[in-house]
């Protein structure tokens, strides 16, 4: 009888082992992209609830200093508890990173736990950007080897991001490849988030990801000290794929490792949404610009969507928070309609209360389109279909949303997008977004990265 | 249309209102009980791996100091780590009690995060008793909810713990019954807790409760702080069950609530085993004693056991830890057989290296009952089969294990085993001992729970 293929035990050697000169200089100069797009993110939390309440557990409950930086407060805590605040802040506003394959947000569960291990342990720039790559490698693969059944049910970022952040949290802390299994298994039985919450517009997203970025490390941390975890955490009789999961597909934890880079595959946000509208919406801003469309123009749009979409954003009829907005196709194609962009400022100020928004939301509906539902999640398919008052009807189709690999953000963009993010909430002055910014595209080459104010 | 039954409401709603006055004597007395059981299996645990990695992590990502004990070391830190080490504690050298229809272990996820609250909040013996109530009363009757699929993947005690803890931890924090939903949403969020680690003998059981008990505390905390939780955590479409059982029962959650005190349906261990090993235990133990046999008398054993029994203790054949030995029906067995006890300093001593005991594991085999397995949760039957030697075929049969409610241990016995476990690991001299017994006897009138020692 030959043994199985020690899919965990592959993924661990492949990241225990994976070192900053390994990494084409590509992957480095995305991973900088990505790790600013996740600080412009945590930043834009500041004050919005529920992020001060995060902040009062950690202050109650973690020590009153510490080695790593709490973003949106400039306090100093342990890792454990900057790694709790800077995750739950970072997936608040809906502008944080997503893969499409995996439907994994890495950033938001991968960066803050990455960061404050490598405040607590004095890392450089390039040992942090190293680990980050780990981390959403591993997170990446795992979230595909879950496979579109584990997503119906549970938040893939909560339950993977757990274990993505102990891959980061490992590799600073040098694991060895059996270390590393141990961290995995340590995260991975503690991997955990449902969907349950969005139905109610509850503030559970934000806890998903503080849980993921602090058990993540807490599981490595346990692991260098000797703590062991299971061996198959993840493709194991009684382990994750076999609780959570009916497709899991075990060659995707190994896919390519080492030259398929998933990093690269990372989109970034646009639209300040839930990223299953942001197909749909930029076919319909590329259709309404095409035919010179105003809003008052449309009788009714069809969004033709995957069934990953229905399943997510069909629970809410009528939002009434600004978060439930971001989860309302309806809103989020007035918005487009409207305004021309879904921005943080269009949702705060014009989702819940223009009744012009309103009017569109009533004319959209989805509609489960084979074609797009067959591409997902390795494409994600903008299609709309739109009758017009005068009674036409009329196609848009747009095959890569601002923001995919195929149609990214530039540096400058980027660079935008962080200025208005930092804005937005007044957590830091225009000249200390500059100096974020520009201590960001330098990260690689920086000897320490304990403060990033 | 109707709507559906609101069942997380209503229990939440029976949990947020439990008063201490409303708690029969009987209720209060075992829950001393209960609690004493519980405080002694945690300093059982003193030195043993891997609870000083527990106390490292907290050292080192905690305050230095704090409101509640951390048992082990008599150190203080916050509420959150108090009762993260506390529950890993008393999960580890498998005394700790167990509800049989539930199939959760109460206590190593109830009393550390309850007692860590208490401690933090300035609460009574009366209000702990009372949050400790209510936190079996719902951790059961969700444990039963979940069901038997439920418990074939997942560790009911680290899943169901996180909400048992969280509704105790929200009792003392007097939450509202809207705010005890919220504190249900944010813990059954979190739920997690794989067997996969069973068959490494890794060390995720007490990683398990540690994570049930800190995480339910923090769902409670948030909660009181206005952070909001799904409504229907346990029954909704995306919830719990939904994602982790096939066979669950809403009614199950709500029944009898206020006239059934499940609470009293727990049972104390006996023997220093997985509890799934002590209906055979005892039934051996019952024939040997009646027929006269010692170990070498005996060629055979079937231990007639429920299915849980096979896949939880199913996946090692020869165990290399003592841990894993506790999961072995086999060594238990041998213990029994040469020893006639299978307590800790047996396991400790003996399970691994007394070749009596290894050449008896290998005589016994498990065999699934139709009789034992029908009334399984709900009972917990002995049935063994043994051939002697000299070729006759015997019958155990034993229907309630040593330390079921119909086969309780005393007050003295239960001091009896206290003493031990402090004992075992040194954590407490007989005088300290004693006062803590003492204290624990009237816990009931303490005005304040500050200081177990």
């Amino acid at each position: 009888m030959t043994a199985p293929r020690a899919y965990t035990q592959e993924l661990a050697e492949f990241v225990a082992g994976l070192r900053y000169d390994q990494l084409p200089p590509a992957v480095v100069a995305r991973t900088e992209e990505l790790f600013l797009d996740w600080a412009a993110s945590a930043l834009a939390a500041k004050g919005l609830h529920p992020i001060p309440q995060f902040e009062g557990f950690a202050r109650a409950m973690g020590p009153a200093s510490g080695p790593a930086e709490i973003l949106v407060s400039r306090t100093r805590s342990s890792a454990f508890f900057a790694a709790w605040v800077n995750a739950a802040s970072s997936h608040l506003v809906e502008q944080d990173d997503l893969h499409n394959s995996s439907v994994l947000h890495p950033a938001t569960v991968v960066f803050p736990a990455a960061l404050a291990a490598a405040q607590d342990l004095g890392k450089s720039g390039a040992e942090l950007i190293a680990a980050s790559v780990a981390g959403y490698e591993a997170g990446i693969r795992i979230g595909e080897f879950l496979g579109r059944s584990h997503y119906k049910i549970f938040h893939t970022t909560a339950t993977v991001g757990t274990l993505a952040a102990a891959v980061a949290v490992g590799r600073l802390l040098d694991l060895t490849p059996a270390q590393m299994v141990n961290a995995l298994g340590s995260a991975g039985t503690q991997a955990a988030g449902l969907w349950e919450f969005l139905r109610d517009a509850a503030d559970s997203k934000q806890l998903h990801t503080a849980h993921a970025a602090a058990n993540g490390l807490a599981a490595a941390y346990l692991a260098k000290s000797g703590v062991t975890g299971a061996q198959r955490i993840l493709e194991g009789a009684q382990g994750l794929a076999a609780g959570m999961s009916s497709d899991a597909d075990p060659a995707r934890l190994v896919d390519r490792l080492g030259s398929r880079w998933a990093l690269l595959e990372t989109s970034f946000k646009f639209h300040s949404s839930c990223r299953h509208t942001h197909p749909a919406a930029d076919a319909l801003l590329d259709l309404m610009q095409r035919e010179g469309l105003a809003a008052s123009d449309i009788a009714a749009v069809i969004a033709r969507v995957h069934q990953g979409a229905i399943d997510v954003l069909g629970a809410v009829d009528v939002p009434v928070t600004v978060h439930q907005a971001k989860f309302s196709m309806g809103t989020v194609l007035g918005l487009i309609a409207v305004y021309g962009k879904a921005g943080l400022e269009e949702f705060r100020d014009h989702a819940l209360s223009d009744p012009r928004v309103a009017a569109f939301r009533a004319k959209v509906r989805m509609a489960l389109d084979p074609e797009v539902d067959g591409a997902y999640p390795r494409r994600w398919l903008g299609r709309v279909e739109v009758t017009t008052l005068d009674g036409r009807t009329l196609r848009g189709a747009l095959d890569e949303p601002k923001g995919d690999p195929g149609n990214p953000l530039s540096r400058a963009e980027l660079e935008d997008k962080a200025r208005r993010l930092a804005r937005f909430s007044g957590a830091a002055s225009e000249a200390e977004a500059s100096a974020l910014i520009a201590r960001v595209w330098s990260l690689h080459e920086a000897s320490s990265v304990a403060s990033l104010f």
